[in-house]
């Protein structure tokens, strides 16, 4: 008999509740304050932004809320998505140690974004939402909510990072392919877009400016309103069906895991998969170490401050307590687009804060040489967000062969490459290059604060 | 509770066995000939392309013929694979009839071809063969045996069409990623190239010269092996485990085709998912329709003729009994590059001749007008060789609708888009145009022929 390598599960072993990790955490975040005034936001604030069900999921402290049906029916395009051990990977390792990985490379937009941009979508047009703007940096969660509002019969609107909107026009074809429109952003469509290009009239734009466009749409247009992929609070919820998904097919294989991991842009992704087995940690169950994986180019929660700031460039969003590098903040241009961005939720910041989950920082040659091996050895070629997971991955189980101790890892392989095989011929051909954020940008750009801290 | 969408199998259920039409079929196809002296060819004949398993399978008439646990254990990379009811395609189509389809695109290379990519080069490592030379097309067999031999530990040699080589760079890459090297074809490497070069410098090659390059590096090393991605008895067996496992999904929805359905290039999309229900038909059980669907624009089974020819350009490859447009037949540039090719394998030939399987043909614009509705309604983006499925289902479903009948019809969904957006995007801007194939040209080829008559 074959070793087992998949564990799968049934679409009717589809979670029925996302998991809300706020019910459990000892600190619950800081609330997110407007703008203007700087004092707590209220639902009325947001309403121009969210259709009321997920303001209300925004500040929802219920442990488990119901996923309506209409929902998991769209999840079983893809979900339940299989979880892996990586018999290949561990034996060109030479560990002791399990690896497993819940693969979400799956879904048709290739990335794990569908399990938010579905339900989000869905609300809207519970609501009568006619129309929902967003931004996407590389592309991915333009495609998921591209592919989302498609199924329900919503207009999207997309604006995506400049830079990626002419270096990746796969992702671009893909949105149109699902319906949606798409700008380069900074563009003239908004004052935001105006401003940055009075200022600069070449700027290759960033994800803070893209998201400050795609608000301005929405807050201006009564039949409109605005989606985002990560940071969020009902964003990471919804994302936890990837690890109350993991947490069955663990049990099924019989393991359990000591090291849960996996790469972080805005929280979504790491959320997704640590949170469910956190919930274990935090209500006096069975421990993990729980480690979120940024660039080191984009070096937020290793060496950012905790402060309150916002979730764009221009300032419109509200002030969220965040570990931060300053809204001004322009990352280097690595492949992983997704970690691309200046700030972290509000409730993974906090948990960072309160030592409950750990983080750390690697190179992108460190990421494409753990793609390669993975690729070669497990057969997948990964999304670079998801290599910074491999990666760390690969030095916990170096470590655990140090110490001569056998560890079992999971970790989220978020995404597929196919949209960034430039970047491996980059990598294959010796161009890729590594970039160092000194202490004096960090400082500058931090310097330039003047939201509350806290 | 959600509809059953998904239907899911195990990793234990992956079959143990490929299923050979060939001890089913009333009569079996006619021998291959030697190129040269149009004699029966012999296992000493095929030794230096093959290893021994594989001749010994290509010509065996063993109903069932066991799958190695190696390969088995590969195979969960990527299956079972997922079967899913349409219920969105359906219901935009206001049919009566039940759509189900088979996703092929899970697998890393994102289409049915590693399931025989792998088998083929396990047998080839067993045999202690070091490298394996082939060619491609748009890619997608190219990628799978890259992607196998990656995780055997083979070397791997592709000759590509030099127009897909500079329009496709990123199949090209994908390759490199697992390891390969790849040559744009033709080259001035092998004679069958030079001898293409020297007519004309600017060929943008086909896959019968690519062919004849690979076909003649392996003769021409004694550590190399050629592999192909179609049209041999062996590739189609090695394709029925997708319709092992859709035959046993069926039982699990409760349900049976009448209607089977899949694109159609040299045979093995159309044998992997029809022959295990064709076995039923041919044994006395339940009867279906088996449709191959190929494009207007390569119509060897609609309009070619039933006679021994080449697989190749140059004519190096042992002659095949094959409905064929003549070897020397160059097929418009259709973006499904699968399915550009002169002619059908000798068991889909033998079985279209005695009238058990039926063929049907399709323009590309009718093809992409299916895959943006399938898009738009079960999330998926098709490989343009997968919309000639899906547009010939719409007719079937059509038709069954103007009959006021309920059919039930499964179809092969062989592989994603993810590396034709650019067809995509020509289909968007109203560029995509059909192609005639004039009788005048099909007779032309034909009487090119000087290969035995049957």
């Amino acid at each position: 008999m074959p070793l087992q390598r998949k564990i799968t599960l049934e679409e009717s072993e589809i979670p029925t509740h996302w998991y809300n990790i706020m019910a459990d955490m000892p600190n619950k975040p800081l609330p997110p304050l407007h703008p203007g005034t700087q004092q707590p936001v209220g639902p009325a604030d947001l309403a121009p932004l969210f259709p009321m069900e997920l303001i209300k999921q925004e500040v929802s402290t219920e442990k488990w809320v119901e996923i309506p049906d209409e929902v998991r029916n769209l999840y079983s395009i893809w979900r339940p998505t299989p979880m892996f051990r990586a018999y290949g990977l561990e034996k060109a390792l030479g560990t002791q140690s399990k690896i497993y990985y819940k693969y979400e490379g799956v879904s048709p937009a290739g990335s794990h974004k569908p399990n938010t941009a579905v339900p989000q979508a869905y609300y809207n047009m519970k609501e009568g939402v006619k129309k929902i703007s967003t931004e996407t940096g590389a592309g991915q969660w333009g495609s998921a909510l591209s592919f989302a509002c498609k199924l329900f019969g919503i207009e999207c609107e997309v604006f995506m990072v400049k830079v990626s909107y002419d270096g990746k026009p796969y992702r671009k074809i893909m949105m149109n392919t699902w319906g949606a429109t798409v700008h380069a952003s900074p563009s003239n469509l908004t004052n935001a877009g105006r401003s940055i290009l009075a200022k600069d009239p070449n700027s290759p734009g960033s994800l803070g400016i893209a998201i400050s466009e795609a608000v301005e749409v929405a807050a201006t247009h009564d039949d409109t309103k605005y989606s985002l992929g990560s940071v969020l609070n009902h964003v990471l919820m919804h994302q936890t069906i990837i690890g109350l998904e993991a947490l069955k097919q663990m049990e099924k294989a019989g393991d359990y895991p000591d090291i849960v991991v996996a790469p972080f842009g805005g929280g979504s992704n790491f959320a997704g998969i640590a949170f469910p087995f956190l919930q274990n940690k935090l209500t006096g169950g069975k421990n993990i170490r729980a480690i979120a994986v940024e660039p080191t180019s984009c070096p937020k929660l290793t060496r950012g401050v905790f402060r309150y700031d916002f979730g764009d460039t221009v300032g419109m969003t509200p002030l969220i307590p965040m570990y931060t590098l300053g809204h001004n903040f322009i990352p280097s241009p690595i492949h992983a687009g997704g970690l691309r961005y200046h700030g972290a939720g509000a409730i993974v910041s906090q948990l960072l804060k309160d030592g409950i989950i750990e983080a750390d920082a690697i190179n992108q040659t460190e990421c494409f040489d753990a793609g390669l091996l993975f690729a070669g050895t497990e057969g997948i070629i990964p999304a670079p967000e998801a290599t910074h997971a491999i990666a760390e991955v690969i030095r916990q189980a170096k470590q655990a062969n140090e110490e001569g101790v056998s560890k079992t890892i999971l970790f989220n392989l978020c995404g597929h490459g196919h949209f960034d095989l430039s970047a491996y011929e980059q990598y294959l051909n010796g161009k890729l290059v590594d970039y160092e954020v000194s202490q004096e940008d960090i400082n500058i750009s931090l310097a330039e604060l003047n939201t509350p801290t806290i």
